[in-house]
């Protein structure tokens, strides 16, 4: 990771490790109702994953001021979500795949009814986990990661998903589909730790949610280009998957060349976008950096 | 509908009609981000049900001196969790069900993956729907929804249940999967609308959830009773499906005879429960006599 100021390395390290604790402390239990689905619902959290969503949190909570007892719960709450939607979308009636992150996914290493349950069962958690802790703006937290993940968000951009595969896509329509499919719930991320730490009408709320925007559509475009110049070993899912399956990608409307630059460009905007926060936004900066750069 | 009590059986009508029309505003909506995804989600929930869980939630909530607008939000949360499991559980990795009260099951009229996500989406939108009114107690509302509805809750139940086809099971596993398939999310029904009104700690909640527990085990002891006794055409869906599939129940355990004995003892103990409350339980006592008469 390149991050030009001394310690902004080691606190997004130290926001991961933190995620994967209170993630760990929400799923591995003891006599729980149900062994089969516990184990599901640890297998398909733990262990794996980047923690982006919940490193966000943490971060844009940290630049306006929150601190990280407060940011537990949202974290832990938004990589819920985002790994409930994983173990859905790699069904056998979904994308049908077999391989993610390196490992069989939730319907191969345990059944199809158990995954479907343990999607469920992990999205409900989420907001278990959200209302766990005490926060006068609890409302609009758990508005906020319903609105992201719901029929307006996350769960809109897979129907659109689903729904365009063979079919023609322009960039504004892939656009809105990644808007909706991945950049809702990677806004949820930096707006959850805003709102913990200030008022809805705080004007660095609007600047977060640019920076959160950009880069989670630079985010996205990098995420196409390495389906395409990656390995398998590498991305630990099948690579080439989605020209396979005829999805409409950056790469396929752009070429390779341009959608880098596109990404780039969104990185710039991203960047621009924490100039308001001063040195407060250099974690955010670093991690926008590192997330466009990585290989996997 | 018995009620013994002039305005009782018009209260409970009242209450059926005012789920659905919240319910409605939620659902019936233009301009969403995916109209197909709108379209499942509207078919999921409107125009069928008995809305026995919101029906609890607002007789529950005025029984302690809640008024209907702060038990809205509530009572739709509840019917959405309750409607996007029947989704999930009629899918064909799951129940593999083609027809529900009476009509095509989503994933028969529209597909799989858009069945999979309704359920999803409709199981955000409760949360969401939860959160859109302010409350003191937001926090125990979304923990008595979420843990009703999850691991330890409707989710595991659904687990339990279906690690259970072809296996014996005894009387004891046979009713502590209930409990939490579907006696949890109808003990949350009267929990939620309790909340609404009072403090977690008020003696009444304590009565009300030993009328709730009673009353939902013996509301599922006898829709096992009726899937053995009742046709096709009045149950709304495919009689006799839970012996041609090996699902253990009540009457097979008991007998007819016996488990509709054992569905009248806890109705009776419901309605004990309730003696606390005075006049102020006469709707819930008539909700669960109606509950237990019904031949569908």
């Amino acid at each position: 990771m390149s991050a030009d100021h001394p310690g902004v390395a080691a606190g997004i390290d130290a926001a991961r490790s933190r995620s994967e604790h209170v993630l760990t402390g929400w799923l591995n239990r003891q006599n729980g109702s149900c062994a089969a689905l516990d184990d599901a619902l640890r297998y398909s959290v733990l262990g794996t994953g980047k923690r982006l969503r919940p490193v966000l949190v943490y971060l844009a909570g940290r630049a306006l001021g929150a601190g990280d007892d407060a940011l537990d719960a949202p974290a832990a709450a938004i990589e819920m979500i985002h790994a409930y939607s994983l173990v859905h979308d790699d069904l056998p009636a979904m994308d049908d795949d077999d391989l993610r992150r390196g490992r069989p996914t939730v319907h191969r290493a345990f059944d199809e009814p158990l995954a479907i349950l343990a999607g469920d069962a992990l999205q409900t958690l989420a907001f278990e986990a959200l209302a766990s802790r005490p926060h006068p703006r609890l409302a609009a937290l758990v508005t906020t990661l319903a609105q992201a993940a719901g029929r307006d968000g996350m769960a809109a951009g897979q129907a659109i998903d689903l729904g365009a595969v063979g079919a023609p896509m322009d960039l504004a329509a892939l656009q809105m589909m990644h808007q909706h499919k991945t950049g809702a719930l990677i806004r949820a991320a930096v707006r959850l730790g805003a709102l913990v730490a200030v008022e809805e009408s705080d004007p660095r709320i609007a600047a977060l949610d640019r920076y959160a925007a950009a880069m989670g559509l630079a985010f996205q475009i990098h995420d196409d280009v390495l389906d395409v110049t990656g390995d398998t070993r590498t991305l630990g899912k099948t690579s080439g998957a989605d020209a396979r399956r005829d999805k409409p990608t950056y790469p396929a409307l752009l070429g390779v060349a341009q959608a880098r630059d596109r990404a780039l460009d969104l990185l710039e905007e991203a960047l621009e976008a924490l100039q308001p926060l001063g040195e407060a936004g250099l974690s955010l900066a670093a991690l926008a950096r590192f997330m466009i750069d990585r290989d996997h």
